[in-house]
């Protein structure tokens, strides 16, 4: 089964990279940009029964920083294999 | 209009960050992971009439490293603004 973790900043929380980022499109002639916010993606490979409680507690305790992070976890179901 | 940049390792191009991970999270128990492989979200907010064009140079000349990395550009159509 693939998963799709998003990790981002949690509203409010200063984001400096986003910002250079925003910056540096800004430098590059691109002034349609109104805001740029940058997180993590984390895409793993698990075994199918793997429970959303186990792909919630990895988030918890190790993928997302819970004080300053939020994440979403995202099924990949895999659409190439019918069965 | 919101837009989600995702930027990933080729395949085939090592990713140290990725196994470090899958290492740790075999190290807290989880036996099921698989395969890790890390990559970059860019959440931007951009003017309505921006091309697609328009994004995918931001790609390919700043947000992304062509020789290692690939990216895909998700239009998340506000979808709580009706009209």
């Amino acid at each position: 089964m693939n998963v799709r973790i998003l990790v981002r900043l949690k509203p409010g929380v200063l984001d400096p990279q986003g910002r250079a980022v925003h910056h540096a499109l800004e430098g590059l002639g691109f002034d349609s940009v109104e805001d740029v916010r940058i997180g993590r993606m984390i895409d793993m490979d698990v075994a199918d029964g793997t429970s959303d409680e186990a792909l919630t507690t990895m988030c918890e305790k190790l993928l997302a920083n819970m004080v300053i992070e939020d994440f979403t976890i995202e099924k990949l179901d895999s659409e190439k294999e019918p069965a």
